[in-house]
């Protein structure tokens, strides 16, 4: 692998720590949360209060909306910024939402506590750099069929601009299986823990693209030993205005994350009985 | 998806129970251990004695490998085969190991317990429809490239031989990643919840191809909902003869066990909480 | 790239001649035309008349049918066999047709020229070395995700033992695009100029599953160096068993046989012009 | 597929024309070549007075690079802009270069008749559609990993901004191939004539990186049916700062051009013989 000073792994073993809002990523475990895209300001309400009682500690909403066709619902832009951020103060949750072009990025920033950068922009570099120069921290996902290499290269051009607050989101990659909309990668996120120091969140809303897939997902993926996850939750998900197949409802919601709780535990008590982050010290005596 | 009315998940829900010595497949959780290859009689009594120890409830060994170069060692055969029945029976463990040629099927089922099809055999359907027609239960590995349609389509052939007992074997995928042998689709498992009363095992050793990434995914394939695991363990690891990267020592997969149970217990217990099979019960719900 | 003595191209850098009837591959272009599957006498004879008077050298048709769902159409077996070869005797054709067991290799060589190994089981390696040992030339398909070193390791295979007949064929490789059936990979064809002395066939009726892109590619993959063409040509496609969309009618073969012909003459030119071989003259040269 | 009503092939069938200089994509074969990246004002002087003598009818050579690592070379920018347009204008041809940013689509289009949107940016749509608004002709390179029917999608935000002047460009998709550099997909041009009246670019150096490959694939996109070639040739490849390995040398391109011209006379002839535009017709006929 090619030389990537600033993501590598410290020779310490630790993760970064990335605080926003009352939470520090990378130290505590990140629940963000919310519809794939912001369509109302009651919409985005009445998400904010659920997710938030359920236990989420960042509320997540698309304002400018990638879409493979220009005919498609493209998100509500400035306005939907708006309302995504009056809804987080509203019920004290730090926001996160996607921003897709370089002249954007100041203005998003003033919404947003962090700056999401998408798949379909992961070797976007002058968006990447521009990110990187916004003081922001920055969650990057990673690129349809990129490997774990290119991703982290992705992530030392943010870095590199002088922002040590990079994010990396596995949201599965093409492969040839076509009832899940991607492949889940959670063997990526073991790997990670043994390349960088940088703290992992998993998405398995859009890794699944199926709503019935996602609680057992999260639960997956904490056990490969991400820092967070990212859940895709919307008031009614048959009439949402995008990825409608993939969004739970806030009563599944609240149910998968007294799971998570519980998963968390125990993740918490085999760490503790095996020394200091155990996946990674058996990786570490047990790898080539 | 087309119609394949043997494989396809039946209204009850239930999954097919499947005994094989002590162990019923389905329905207690099976932990397949034991080496890539059987390289000698003292190393696979060996390694039988300490994965028994472990906990492990079924034996595994190649005796006739399938290798890409002519070049590379092939197995010891029939004298594997031998080795390999005689560990078992030392230790109490029943046996598996692959079957490459339908004209060793019924030799290599006096020796096994279960049959293993490998993934360059999935859509190899004369040696299926033996396998079916041999009494024993198979093991069918997905192929490299295969999607979940074609996987079952496969389980169908050797069901419509009149065998009931076929077990799926998630094996990992090929994709861009190369930093792992292949990409682990934990949410072919889950998925196949959705679609098929048939046993599920996770083979997170071939999935990854590096032993540092096998205890965590191990535990995910159990969030993911499997109904066992495969793991390949040698005394020694790096002196293997095949498959070195990925295999775990003994003491390591000692350590381990002890995660899987305590991670099976929480799995037990939500699932009862949120009623028979909670995995499953959501998807019903939440999904399409 | 690991060892393969057999496969690898020689210090002269000659292709390997594998005479079968009265064409022989390697220096005459050898065209095999006829169906995907033999599904009456009527049906095959009328396909051989056209395709040997449209100028195919090779009658093709399927007796054994490897399919993804055991309730599809399995061709008509030893008959299918009977109708091939007494259809490829009466237009003076000789017949290649596909084996899919080890046990039936001897009975498929009595009546077959060519043995195909077919893309499903280009690693099934009881398979091939059977087939090697039948004395007679064998196809082997590319696997549907396989790479060129895998591919060159199974025709090892086949050399090991004592078959020096061997005839690779490409047939397109699993990709994200859905549009075509495979991916044609015609670079692939140009690569084994470099890496084997063996001759390679392209099948654009496989790689892309729409008659409409074949007689394109047909050409596109004689100017990446191929040294035949293997196309799906059935009396009446739309009524065809298996892969109606993929097969031309006689008439649109005839023509496509019109243009392979003028464009094999200009490769011979620019061939000619180069010094002997043009397309391996300037690859040594620029290579890496 | 989605409705992508102004990229849809029209009812008469015809491709649409774009002039460049003295050129009209579309209807002339369009030879692009030049460098990866500009390198110095002699390197793409001397390349372009050589390219010029061939016969290429387009100047290339990249001025921002995006590059996995920030620690490689990232191209000369606006120096380079000035070079490349200084060469262009000595030897009488018009340039195309890359645009990466949104805000360097305007500085940018004063220097390059073409604004070329690499594989990375394909789905980058604050760029598509500021080029779109630029009035400069736009050559859209497909994403690593897109399916046709995205890349037309991403046209289609081009030419929804008010540009009718989109030229496609194949340079190969990732496959599980790893000899090739990505796998040259000539089937995807073939396929857009059935969708697509937008001309179609086929760039051999990207799709195969390997020079040895680049002539063989330069016919076969031809006989695929292709508007024209993008190809890469430096004085002198091995000292290249940027893809080494694909380059040709001005010679090499040379002897190519020979054998573009004749093997254009005969898709000319086939053409011509067939009625108008063959290969279309034939799909006409004979597809789905």
């Amino acid at each position: 692998m090619q030389k990537l000073p600033m993501v590598q792994k410290k020779e310490n073993g630790l993760t970064t720590y990335i605080p926003v809002g009352d939470t520090v990523i990378g130290r505590d475990f990140a629940v963000i949360a919310g519809p794939c895209s912001v369509e109302s300001e009651e919409q985005i309400m009445e998400t904010a209060v659920k997710v938030k009682d359920a236990g989420a500690n960042i509320l997540r909403g698309g304002a400018y909306k990638p879409r493979s066709s220009p005919y498609s619902f493209q998100g509500l832009g400035k306005t939907g910024l708006q309302y995504l951020r009056r809804a987080g103060q509203a019920v004290g949750l730090p926001v996160i939402t996607e921003v897709l072009d370089t002249r954007d990025v100041y203005a998003v920033a003033e919404y947003a506590d962090i700056l999401q950068i998408g798949s379909r922009n992961m070797q976007n570099f002058s968006l990447l750099m521009e990110a990187g120069r916004s003081g922001k921290p920055v969650l990057l996902k990673r690129g349809m069929s990129s490997t774990i290499e290119e991703w982290l290269g992705s992530a030392e051009y943010i870095m590199k601009e002088g922002n040590p607050n990079v994010i990396l989101c596995e949201r599965g990659i093409r492969s040839v299986e076509t009832y899940t909309r991607n492949t889940f990668d959670v063997s990526a996120i073991a790997a990670l823990r043994e390349l960088t120091h940088l703290p992992v969140i998993a998405d398995p809303s859009h890794a699944t693209g199926r709503a019935g897939l996602v609680p057992s997902m999260s639960l997956s993926a904490i056990m490969s030993g991400c820092d967070g996850l990212m859940i895709e939750v919307h008031p009614s998900p048959r009439d949402a205005l995008s990825d409608a197949n993939q969004q739970l409802t806030p009563a599944e919601f609240a149910a998968l994350m007294s799971d998570v709780r519980k998963t968390l535990k125990l993740r918490e008590r085999l760490r503790n009985e095996h020394g200091e982050d155990s996946f990674i010290a058996r990786a570490e005596t047990a790898g080539q």
